[in-house]
């Protein structure tokens, strides 16, 4: 049985991994990465889901990094978070440069220390055209690079787990919604605040993937017209 | 010319890549990482060193991480730094899973965010065996995975550069020599304080480097005697 290091953001994606690795009986330590982001509610919400599946959960404070990496949206107070869909240019604003592959990077350290024999991310493939560091090619170079970095620790021999990489988010909805995830339990906005704002790419992406997938959505969004009026 | 993000952590085999690329002329950004080693005052070092090459300088604090890969003597406090020369077996106790890695992806991002076109790391011939992220392998990987997660960030495409991948810290010092590099501004001992023991495994390395190189060795040893001792 594998032992998973799985990187929990306390998005709907990343619970949606945690409750699939849960349901066939595999061990998991989450990780869950504060880079400054304005939206850090999200990892309370990892934090309770942690709990509740009953896995460990570590927290690193990487936001003295995001400071060297400004730039983003996500993490610079001064840009504004934009409106609208996902997929617009305009939301490459919200890229934190190589973040994927410095939390991935974190999380193998942690499975060394801990043997476990693989990372587990729920990167997507709706996440491939902003993020290059969310692409298969991308997953595949770092499953290589951690195999040769842990060699010799690992017994199994290493991998990255990433079982969305083909799919896109209204079918990890789905799924979620077979393994019984209560989304109402998982945060998006990158505005962050006590709702969802219902406005920004992830509220946008997020009411996308359940009105496509048929799933019912309990989130609660502070303008819940927008979101719709803007779905491709 | 290429402008690059300089992984420096102030001992000698960095402080010779760094006056190696400012012989070439090239523009850097020095980044230093505190992981909560015992031997910090590397980083002062450091600091020190980029000042005099006119290059600016960013500290990540990454000690929160190292919480999590505990383990190793260069972070546990309950952990002795063992004495003896580096290739011994006890050695393998000062290794912080991961953490090259770690620090090529972090350094990474800063180069993305600044528009460099290049890592710098002095990684040698002599770490191989003791660091399985320090090995050729271990690199040529990276550069894949970098240059696969930078894409459309750098125009020139990225890379990974480590001239130092197949030659041993003797021929460094041999290079650092020619640059006019001053190794009394450099730190190696793994047990901090403020002279290098002679008895720790880089105290050892460092020694050897300058007995096998002929290069005349400046370092003040508390136990001068010992390093010379267990050369191989």
């Amino acid at each position: 049985m594998t032992y998973s290091v799985t990187l929990l953001s306390g998005g709907m994606d990343s619970a949606t991994l945690a409750y699939l690795l849960h349901s066939q009986g595999r061990q998991q330590t989450f990780v869950s990465v504060h880079y400054g982001q304005r939206h850090s509610v999200e990892l309370e919400y990892a934090e309770r889901l942690a709990a509740k599946l009953g896995g460990e959960h570590i927290l690193i404070d990487m936001a003295p990094l995001a400071k060297a990496l400004s730039g983003s949206a996500l993490t610079d107070p001064s840009i504004e978070v934009p409106d609208g869909h996902y997929a617009e240019a305009s939301m490459s604003d919200t890229v934190v440069p190589n973040r994927n592959m410095i939390m991935l990077a974190a999380a193998g350290g942690i499975a060394v220390a801990q043997n476990a024999s693989c990372v587990s991310t729920a990167v997507h493939a709706g996440d491939h055209f902003v993020y290059p560091d969310c692409r298969p090619e991308f997953v595949k170079a770092m499953n290589v690079a951690l195999r040769v970095a842990t060699e010799g620790f690992s017994k199994e021999g290493f991998h990255v787990f990433a079982p969305f990489m083909d799919i896109g988010k209204h079918d990890i909805a789905e799924l979620g919604h077979e393994l019984g995830v209560k989304y109402e339990e998982t945060w998006s906005c990158y505005r962050g605040g006590t709702v969802h704002c219902g406005r920004c790419g992830t509220c946008v992406e997020r009411a996308e993937a359940f009105t496509l997938s048929g799933v019912p959505d309990p989130t609660i969004y502070l303008d819940p017209d927008y979101a719709r009026s803007v779905l491709k």
